[in-house]
């Protein structure tokens, strides 16, 4: 359950989704769907001003937090979408970013949202992937980055990083495996009735 | 992309979304992402009152369209969630379903979605399914429906319903399918990465 009082969340871990202008829809409500009712985590949403944010398909979202009042996160995620390709030259984002996941235990990105934290630095000598569609775009943002052209999403402790759009919800259930247990990421994926890719390895979307 | 302005929305279709407090997030989001691009059609939140509504993981939405304003819709689609277990006693609802279903080339649920649509009668004498794990509950809301224990969804036009949460994302796209061709189908869901289960047959989580 999402919190709007911080001194609520701080009773309870916290799972911090960055919004922006443009994000991918499905970056964000995939995961959202799997992580948004965790025996010990809350879920919030992040903006960099707190004002609602629009995805790519014209949805306005209101957030709980802004960059400022947003902190003690336990796990970040950062979606893609059309707006990534401005936000790599938004440096307050760039700065909660790695300011945010150095505390985070783990730092997650689905779809493009990997060349953001690649485009902090925060990737460097790290595996990572990205959305196969826009991968060349992506991987220039640091070529100091190990990028994994076949994979539905990459695990490099303390960061995860997702292909495109519905690996992000693959990612999700792989998170909460590693945060809580298998029987509790099964669960969650039998009452949404979602067929879980649980193997990192199996991409039908790889390239060559 | 979705529109403020309904003036804008006349001059395309329109596929118009239902929110209302405590829907099930992925039963809207993925259809969104699915129907959030379309060549020929808006997408369009709707509320009953045009207020933000909250999912039942917490995420607010804020509404383009209230009950009162919006008109002309080519699809209708309602969600699911613990939410449909208050709307089922919501007579305001119940009359925008049969209002609008009727002008609409296409009505549509997710999950218990379809659970309000059998209240509002607009399901007797018709096939149908909802989620599995609400089904006893689903099914009771008219015994007039052939209700389907295997079904990922069920095209009875002009009504299509789906099984619980992830299978309205396969039903978005079966529903494009319909609406334009398989082509645009099959290059949403890879612009997404996103496995389609195209058959409606086909239920990982029938009931015997």
């Amino acid at each position: 359950m999402a919190v709007k009082d911080a001194s609520v969340a701080e009773k309870r871990k916290c799972i911090g989704i960055i919004v922006y202008e443009q994000f991918e829809t499905l970056d964000v409500f995939g995961p959202v769907q799997m992580w948004g009712r965790l025996p010990e985590h809350n879920l919030a949403i992040i903006s960099q001003d707190g004002r609602p944010a629009r995805s790519a398909h014209g949805i306005a979202i209101e957030p709980h937090f802004s960059f400022e009042n947003a902190s003690n996160l336990d796990v970040l995620m950062i979606p893609g979408g059309m707006g990534a390709r401005r936000e790599v030259n938004n440096d307050a984002l760039l700065a909660f970013l790695r300011t945010r996941s150095a505390e985070a235990r783990w730092t997650t990105s689905v779809c493009t949202g990997s060349a953001l934290l690649a485009k902090a630095g925060l990737l460097d000598g790290r595996r990572a992937t990205s959305n196969k569609l826009a991968f060349d775009w992506a991987t220039t943002q640091s070529p100091r980055v190990q990028w994994q052209r076949q994979a539905r999403w990459v695990a490099d402790s303390p960061f995860m990083t997702s292909s495109g759009v519905s690996a992000g919800t693959d990612m999700a259930l792989a998170l909460v495996e590693h945060l809580y247990d298998r029987a509790i990421a099964e669960r969650i994926a039998k009452t949404a009735e979602y067929v879980w890719n649980d193997d990192p390895s199996s991409d039908p979307f790889a390239l060559p």
